[in-house]
This record gives C-alpha cells, sequence and structure tokens, in this order.
C-alpha cells in the first residue's frame, strides 16, 4: 500500500510570511503522496473588518452568516490558497487549490441548529451556526481525490466545503485533514500531520524540550489521569485518536518549522499510535 | 480526434443570476469534453468599493497594481469560481476551479512597462500596467490540463495566472479563452466559444436577428471594408481569426442564454471558419 501524509497548517504559519515560506519549502521536498489543508489565520478578519463586516458572535461562538461566507470563500479559497499555490508550484510541488466543491472532493451538511447550554448560567439558547458544514464517513470523494494525486498532482484543501445543491459551507480545517486522513485510509497508508504552534504534546507547557514521543491510547489515558493533558489539548488528542481507530496509521502533532525532520525521519513532535 | 469545447462567459452572464443558472444548466448539458473560462463582471469592483479601494487608470487603461490583485485573486478565483463549481456539481458536472497557478496550467509573464501614445495628444507616456500578465504559446501546460481532462473534470479557470516565481497576475479572460483552446488543439480538435451580450456579429447592430451566421477570411475583410464589422468587434474578430491560424477548428461568438442551440447542433451565433 503506498503511502500519504495530510498535514493541516493554521494561522499561526499562515500569517507569518517567512515561516510559511520555509515550510513550504518543507512540505515541498517531503517525499511521496502528500495533501496540505490550510486554516484562514486572521487574514479573513483583515479583509471582512476593511469591509466593515464584523464577526458575529453567538454566546462566544462564531457564527458563519451570508456576509461571513462570502469573505472566507474569498480569503480561503482564493487568496491564500492561489498564493500558497504560486509558492509550492515555485518550489517544483505540482499544486492544485481545491476547496470541497471542486470534483466533488468533499460533501458537508449544513449545521442544523443546536441546542446549546449557556456558559454563563444553565438556560438553553438555540444556535444557529449559518453557513457551516459538517462532515461524516461518506464526505469525501475518495475515487475523485486519489486520480488527482496518481495524476501526479498536490492537492492543497482550503476548509470549504459544499453540500452538493450548491450551498458553499464553512468548515473546521482540523475537520477536513482528518476526514481526508480517515477516507484516504482505504486507498493509501495515512499518515496525519496537525502543525501547531508547540512543539509537540509537552510535559510542562512552558519547556519546549519536554515533548512527549509518542502516546499510545493507554499513555494518553494515564496523561489525562495526572492532568498533563488538559484544556485545548483534549480535543486535539481525541480527534487523533478517533482517526487513528478509523484506520489512519499514525497521527503527529508539532511544530510547522521542524517538517524537514518529519521528512528526513527523525523525531517529529509527538507521535500517537494505536 | 476527441472534440473539446473552450466557452468563455463575461460579466453579462457572471452578473445575472438567473441568466447565469440557465447558461450553467446548458453548459453542464453540453457533451463531450469541455472547460469554462470565466471573467469577473462587476463584483470585483464591487468588493473593492467596500473595501474603499478604488479602480486604478493611468490614461484611461485600468491598473492592476497589489492591492487590485488581492481582489481580484479573492473575486475571481475564490468568490466566483467557487460559487460557479458548486453549482455545476449540482448540475451532474464534475467541475474544477482552477486558476493559473494550480497544476501550473498557465504560465504568464509579467507585462512590461509600455511606451503608449496618449489619446488626448501626441505625447508618449510610460504606462507600467502593474500585475498583468501576458501569455504566449509556451503558456499552457497542456499535459496536466490533459490529464485532468482525461481523468473526467472540467476545468473551470478564472483569469487569474503566475509567473512561476510564486507571483500571481491578472489576466484577460477572453486571452486565457482563446490560449488554452489554441494549445489544446495539438491534443483535441478544438471548438472555442465567446459568450457575449450579442446573439453574433449583427449586419445591423440594432437587430438581434440580423446575425451572420458564418465568416471566413474573405467574408471577414469585405464586413471590414464595409463598416459593417468596427468598434468593439474588431479586436474580437481578430483574435478569433488568429485562434483558428494557429489551429482552432471553429470559433463561436454568440449569446450565452443560447448555448442549448451548440449542444442541440442548431444555429448558434457567428461561426468563424478558416
Amino acid at each position: 500500500m503506498e503511502k500519504l501524509t495530510v498535514i493541516k497548517i493554521g494561522g499561526n504559519v499562515i500569517d507569518n510570511s517567512e515561516k510559511l515560506l520555509e515550510f513550504l519549502e518543507a512540505f515541498a521536498d517531503l517525499k511521496g503522496n502528500k495533501i496540505l489543508v490550510h486554516g484562514g489565520g486572521k487574514m479573513a478578519t483583515k479583509v471582512g473588518a476593511e469591509m466593515n463586516i464584523e464577526a458575529k458572535m453567538v454566546d462566544g461562538r462564531r457564527i458563519t452568516d451570508i456576509e461571513t461566507l462570502r469573505i472566507v470563500t474569498m480569503v480561503y479559497a482564493g487568496l491564500i490558497s492561489k498564493n500558497l499555490v504560486a509558492q509550492l508550484q515555485m518550489s517544483g510541488c505540482n499544486a492544485l487549490g481545491l476547496s470541497g466543491a471542486d470534483g466533488n472532493l468533499i460533501t458537508a451538511k449544513k449545521r442544523p441548529i443546536q441546542k446549546i447550554k449557556s456558559k454563563n448560567d444553565d438556560t438553553i439558547t438555540e444556535v444557529d451556526f449559518g453557513f457551516v458544514g459538517d462532515l461524516d464517513e461518506n464526505s469525501v470523494s475518495t475515487g475523485n481525490l486519489a486520480k488527482l494525486i496518481e495524476s501526479g498532482f498536490i492537492p492543497v484543501f482550503s476548509a470549504i466545503t459544499h453540500d452538493g445543491e450548491s450551498q458553499l459551507l464553512n468548515t473546521n480545517a482540523d475537520t477536513v485533514a482528518s476526514a481526508l486522513a480517515v477516507a484516504m485510509a482505504k486507498h493509501y497508508e495515512t499518515t496525519l500531520v496537525y502543525c501547531f504552534e508547540k512543539k509537540g504534546v509537552l510535559v510542562n507547557v512552558e519547556d519546549e524540550t519536554s515533548v512527549i514521543r509518542e502516546i499510545n491510547p493507554t499513555k494518553y489515558e494515564d496523561l489525562k489521569a495526572k492532568g498533563i493533558v488538559a484544556d485545548g489539548m483534549l480535543p486535539k488528542l481525541h480527534n487523533a485518536f478517533d482517526a487513528i481507530n478509523k484506520g489512519v496509521a499514525a497521527v503527529y502533532i508539532g511544530k510547522a518549522d521542524d517538517l524537514n525532520d518529519l521528512g528526513a525521519g527523525l523525531e517529529f513532535g509527538t507521535k500517537l499510535v494505536k
């Protein structure tokens, strides 16, 4: 079975042009089949501000109204996607900038109105997240995606999907990366790499040298019990183990700056395994 | 030799959602290999105005400064491209929204500073058109494009290209359509279709029933001599015959509303032939 690496980068890479260029060179150098998934960083907020369109929040949650959808489609699928592709092409990487609508590659369902308990008290609020797309196990058109990969293209995904009825939808980029890795695990031995601001899962969050190199489910339970894995790391690791349970061979969590190490077969971030 | 139809639509279709939907359904129904090339219409101007960025003009000519490039990349390659693709997917057309950077499909050269005679007097001005890309006979990566078509994808091109050195460039959509049709003529029997606001080349510009059904180079010279072809039609026909001289089998100039007629083998617009 051929190998496929799915790498997700977020705002901390996208928003820093020097760091981004370094990362893209490392990504271009990475051998084998690969897919890049990118978030949007602060650029959508910036463009929204320039257009006098404020981010809509309900009870601390970001809402994708029609104006926000227009902005994220322009910024993620246009501005960021095409600039990433142009930079990768310069580095000899045959990138293809894609949304989920392109080639019907990722179909999502518009999130239904949700009943959510308020953060402040016990009242239940009905929240309409707007044009947000949720994915399921049938979301990825693996055949079409495999055709692109087999033709030598390197897919670069923004997290804009569609519902198949002409509606574009804003989707979480971590979820897109995970859905792609899980779906393609039928065709490839898939590795999923989440790049974030730290060098990996740290024993001491203040100490970048305290990276835990490997975590299996037993160790994960132990780290949770000891409170070493907490807060923002909890959903990250939960989702990572979920992907592994659904067929992904390994999930790495590390820093975009260190991607060359992964390519060279050196230690990179934290490796999550079965 | 298999057939390939390259169809270009402009603002008069893009800006009218009802007309656009009808056109896209006709495009989806069109049999055989096909490529769609779209302009941007008024949407880029509208978004620019919302961002308080004015169109830059020098001596009546539009300049693509860095701010304008940012806007057209967002609007053409993001907003318009992805909405067209989502609508085509709904109609069962496996569209793939592409810029020239994607798959290195269209490489352009940044237009050098040009010495241009003023429209008002004989003074020569040096005009820097900014981030505008010009195409030549090597611009289209025919191998990569053929791979996409052979895999069953329907390319939908915005007129954003790149220079191969990571710079995106704004390019004339008519020129993109023509360059694609000419380059692909090596692999396919290519037909190029320009959709514009009239039903074809008219004997009487006020009378939509006066369409000239076929024009060959001899008739073209005759129509020019009689002043029937003048003004804005001159460059259109000049470019069309240029494409035919470079290997395109036929060029049609007609109305997007009538595309079904072309698909049904009925008379459509004006057909330009060798």
